[in-house]
């Protein structure tokens, strides 16, 4: 079946390629209109205070100041950053920020906003507003912000809880399943606040017409929901928004929230002029969303024979400032924690808690990343414990195809993970793996995981695409949607799907993408799901397309559609493939003929998916370590993964390799430091906070394997996300192998290492 | 039934009423890219000279010049500059022109242009390129152009006939009908080459991006016809063009040609940067197409009893340099001067002759104009030599509801004009009419006309309209079409229309238009078509929109979708008004809900009519001449339409106010002078080319008469062009009511009827 297609699975480039490449490609800072001001943000030196009175009165004297706004100058509507309210069926996450705050509650956050004619003259403004503030006392760490006492964030928020959460989707009697086991493995897992660091840090423009509409750019990943949620802030029809979406520099859920959108609108609403708002890396770091910090503690039943009778978790996210996603990202921890493997005894409490942090929220892997990070280091534990090669015990309890998904109320629809963990272990040479080399300095380590994520939301969250196909009237064909392309392509994909199925030529279909007036609702790029859900919209658009125009050709040629077939832009008699008409010339008389009925060929197809196939991935790291420094090389990366179908292999390993970088900084460098007195971040610079270079990149060797899913667009399941989940706990796993020691927080540093090895 | 309706009818404003009040509006000038270079246009000196050498080296090395072309950079491809060939099914027009000029055939043809950084350079490059000319000898008037012996323009055309053509629509035998006549009048009549005038001049930005895929601003009249044609002259796939009209400061038929674009292209993509083509006004003047000037030669057959026995047209089209759309101006003058009164003898011919004179095209009227002008006047002249009322005689002789109407193949949908001869006459004091104060020199006259004019191009031009309704997530519309606002408010006359099928309030609708990426396939905005045909797609789509509205009201109150009505924006059950449901919240549950199944609630509709209703127009004019200075001035003129149904009547009456002033201008005032000896033209500005300003403007009535017509939208019949056509013969049936004398050449200026008078 891979051979009959002609479009899909081959390694096509993006449409904006050149551009990119050539460095004309205009993202968001590259657009200029006539009149355009510069916003600025004057953000809190204090992580915590009372703003007591804010001064704009010199800032607003100053030459070519366009507008100064504070709290008073913007609407009293609250809300949540994150689009995770609008999205999710379950208990809104609270509504805890306004545009401008009302208290300062971490170092960053927004205050008062500048509009200048120049940079230098937004910058002396900020300088001249003075905000008189009473420090209150702060705290960073979540277990002690829960603590009776500790400093209130929020007024409505005691204890600084956001949001208690038991795990909906219990089973069994997790302490019968304790007292089942031979063995109980615990731990306690600290992960990190990885920052998203994509290359182009966050830029927004806001432009009202003479009207009152208003247009935003801006690459929010989300951009109808968004579209909603401004409208209810400024209390504005949807109809008077129109979000424009240019190519982005990179997202990794780092546009799953509003990034300084609404104070744009603030600025630009008052200014009366079009605002650009482009955040510096600075406030990039400060001033987005990261990757939630949990505290996880982890529990696992385990009988000799390798089942696994019970599973526990507790985690304490620390939300930072204000909420965004983290009761979404928090519910997937455990939702993956508690159910990627077998075990009728699960449950899970969570606490978020805000602290006098910045905020996090979602991040390429969106709590699941995490909880693996747990799971897969607590199996090889469990593993240890009743002598069991790791792979057999991961082997012997992965749920499987019809087993019921991680996933609520739906099974597995399909997975080649045993598949994966075998072609993945031969090819990382699992059967050789032993205890890292005693007694010299550098000492050798292989670990192993596994893991799976969504494509997509349903069982989740909200899940709506939509495509439309217009046949122009030279019988190429336009494809209109709305999805980010971040970077990962999806554009490809997309006119990949599009032309296979309504058999055109790669070069005949083109992509109409990133404006909220062309497109039809979808619900944005995230939870892996832009492949499988928009790409089935797509090509059920195409395949309705295609119908009409065999119906044409039919017409015109006097005979029934099914007689047809279209291929490389001809229609062709199945019974003669020399007789041909191009489909050029069919739609030209078509639409340019006198003949009648005048049928345009287009279709649109907004659609929901009823399922969520896992793709799989088993990941294998080999690592150095140096006993005495602490430093961890790591020295080859295999993954297998199972994703379906590869639409694009170039852009699979794109991504996949992305992944393992992302997933190496995570575990052994990304450290996001906040000074515990100041509240002052440390790392807000590519300096201080280091993501890998290519030259810290180890070997890597990708297996992708190919089994179509059955509801998948060509078969093809997700693979955003999938490419990091395993990564991190593979190379954990691998650092215990070579030194017989753990480490419990994240990011695994020499100094981390160095202090285990002396405890040791 | 005009009572039910909430919406249409309404005097509301156009969406871009406030951006044009305040000078925020954006027309093509006004739209700046960054790069953007300055396109200007070298143009031929000579009105026919042979192109020997062009030296661009100079201008090309002058700093700041990014693109000098000349005939060799272009395209070789040959098209006419109008859209009719696309876009009429019988012969078509000959393509006749290059982007640049292969031999100068006017003074002001292309023969090369430049792009450059500021006006300066591209002013001073102009001056440096050095085109050494072969002067041949020149042709002006058509009727020497024929001749054996005058200067071939186009080597293919013999006798400088760009066409000859035969009424294909010809019937009974027209001598045959003279000779049973009481009288036969005849008369030779001169139409002149009326300049349109749009308050904005031609512009045009092309800009390529990255991938080669090509944008366009300008405000052609057939975007998407014109789209097709530039695809084809630059060898491109329609898909690698999106073609954007800005708004447009008027249009009158002046936008349905190529005005520049192709020049502005080839600058572009020679230059790769954007490029913005500007017309001066008087290249406005001289490039662009004027009304075609006709002689008409003519004559009628009438028995006493005021029977037409027949009817006869000869015509010379006077094309100018190249065809453009005079082969379809020409069959329609035929079309309505021979098919407006019942008559079954009749027969026509026509030449449309090439001269070196600026091209002539299409202009509000096309050709039905010239048509009625000399029409109406043959018909007073009958009306006189059989001693009957002209008005009597009108009434005797025109063609009703269910007559065959004049466009061919159909008959006639509805008529009231009658009604608006009546009317009109009681309201202008026809019965008080008398032969003009002998004896005074100021000599007053009361003269009428009537005429006719389509609903769109069906019958004649292909006609496809589409339009798109989707409806947002607060429940608000967004209608997308693709239809040229010129100033005539069709935006307004379309979301009166979809708001009112639709049943949501009129701010609930908001328009996207003037993107061929966004919309569907229409042929533009021309032919008085696009309330009846655009309007009647706009509210099939709102029509399906609201079907699926109800039926998703239906399944979420659990009741019939026919127990419910929309009306200002809430769902109503029909059985009890005080129970409803805002649609607002009705399409939030459907996109934000997790009810299933979900579906968008979007429709679309690509429309060909299968009718072309008539308006009618009775129009009486009163002047005052004065026999001593020639000088005529015009009263009062009272005209009544019938045009089904006032959308919009505030913007019936801009249309229909600015007819007059139009047609004034026309017969009057308007003097397109091109000098003999060098083919140079005289009046390239408002100085020298005088139109109507507002204290030239008589007092005016204007009746609307609304009888809905079955197939219009909400009974709509069209307005755009029906305004014009009467006005010109009333006034001057009024002119010889007042001094006896009948002036036969446009325009009817003091000097002519002194000479007139003297020869009198």
């Amino acid at each position: 079946m891979l051979n009959e297609l002609s479009i899909v699975g081959k390694r096509l480039p993006q449409p904006a390629a050149v551009a990119k490449a050539t460095g004309t490609c205009k993202y968001t800072t590259d657009i200029t209109l006539p009149g355009m001001l510069v916003g600025m943000v004057l953000r809190s030196p204090n992580p915590h205070a009372r703003i007591l009175k804010i001064d704009t009165s010199r800032a607003e004297s100053l030459p070519g100041i366009k507008a100064v706004i504070t709290r008073r100058d913007v609407p009293d509507s609250q809300y949540n950053r994150s689009m995770v309210d609008l999205l999710s069926p379950g208990k809104r996450p609270p509504d805890d920020e306004y545009v401008l705050a009302d208290k300062a509650r971490f170092v960053g956050d927004a205050v008062a906003a500048v509009a200048a004619v120049d940079e230098a003259a937004a910058e002396r403004a900020l300088e001249l507003i003075k905000v008189e503030y009473e420090e209150l006392p702060a705290v960073f760490d979540p277990l002690e912000a829960m603590m009776p006492g500790a400093p209130r964030i929020h007024d409505y928020a005691e204890n600084n809880a956001a949001r208690h959460i038991v795990f909906p989707f219990k089973t069994g009697d997790v302490e019968q399943g304790f007292r089942e086991a031979d063995h109980v493995v615990e731990a306690t897992f600290h992960t990190s606040k990885q920052a998203h660091s994509p290359m182009e840090s966050a830029a927004c423009i806001a432009s009202f017409d003479a009207a009152g509409r208003l247009t935003v750019w801006s690459t929010h990943q989300k951009p109808f929901p968004a579209r909603t949620k401004l409208a209810g802030i400024f209390d504005m029809p949807v109809n008077m928004i129109r979000w424009l979406t240019p190519p982005a520099g990179g997202g990794f859920g780092n546009g799953l929230t509003f990034r300084g959108e609404p104070v744009c609108v603030a600025l630009a609403r008052k200014a009366r002029q079009p605002v650009k708002l482009s955040y510096s890396r600075e406030e990039q770091f400060m001033a987005t969303d990261t990757r939630q910090a949990f505290v996880e503690r982890v529990k696992m039943g385990v009988r000799k024979d390798g089942t696994i009778t019970a599973l526990q978790t507790y985690l304490v996210s620390n939300s930072g400032a204000y909420c965004s996603t983290n009761t979404s990202t928090t519910v997937v921890n455990m939702v993956f924690f508690l159910g990627f493997y077998r075990c009728q005894n699960v449950s899970g409490e969570a606490d978020v808690v805000y602290t006098n942090m910045p905020v996090t929220g979602g991040f390429r892997g969106y709590g699941n990343s995490e909880a693996t990070w747990a799971l897969e280091q607590l199996i090889d534990m469990a593993a240890e414990k009743i002598g069991m090669d790791p792979m057999e015990f991961r082997l012997r309890n992965v749920r499987r195809a019809g087993d019921p998904s991680p996933v609520p109320a739906l099974p597995i629809e399909s997975s080649c993970l045993d598949e994966c963990i075998r072609v993945g272990g031969e090819k990382a040479g699992w059967g050789r793996r032993a205890a890292g080399s005693r007694g010299v300095v550098k000492k050798r380590g292989l670990g192993m995981a596994i893991a799976t994520h969504v494509s997509g939301g349903y069982g989740m969250l909200l899940e709506r695409s939509h495509a439309a196909i217009k046949v122009q009237d030279d019988g190429s064909a336009l494809l209109v949607v709305n999805i980010n392309d971040m970077g990962q392509g999806i554009e490809t994909v997309l006119l990949q799907i599009a032309a296979e199925e309504l058999g055109l030529r790669y070069q005949d279909v083109r992509i109409v993408n990133g404006d909220t007036d062309a497109a039809g609702f979808d619900v944005g790029c995230a939870s892996s799901r832009s492949t499988y859900i928009m790409g089935t919209a797509v090509m059920k658009a195409a395949a309705e397309a295609k119908r009409q125009l065999l119906e044409l050709a039919a017409r015109t040629l006097e005979v029934e559609p099914n007689q047809l077939e279209v291929r490389g832009s001809r229609v062709f008699f199945k019974a003669n493939s020399d007789k041909d008409i191009s489909v050029a010339r069919l739609v030209r008389e078509n639409v340019y003929g006198f003949q009648h009925p005048y049928h345009p060929i287009e279709a649109r197809c907004g659609w929901e998916p009823v399922g969520n196939p896992l793709p799989y991935q088993a990941a294998f790291a080999e690592v150095e370590v140096d006993s005495e420094s602490g430093h961890v090389r790591v020295l080859r990366v295999v993954v297998a993964y199972d994703i379906g179908r590869a639409i694009n292999p170039m852009n699979v390993e794109g991504q996949l390799e992305g992944s393992i970088a992302q997933g190496m900084g995570y575990t052994l460098m990304e450290d996001f430091v906040v000074d515990r007195d100041t509240g002052e971040l440390e790392t807000d610079n590519f300096t201080s906070y280091k993501i890998p270079g290519t030259l810290d990149m180890p070997d890597i060797e990708t297996v992708i394997i190919e089994h179509p899913t059955p509801s998948g667009p060509f078969g093809a399941k997700s693979v955003g996300e999938i490419g990091y989940n395993a990564i991190c706990p593979a190379i954990s796993n691998a650092i215990y192998n070579a030194i017989g020691v753990r480490i419990t927080d994240l990011p695994v540093t020499p100094e981390k290492i160095r202090a285990a090895m002396k405890g040791k």
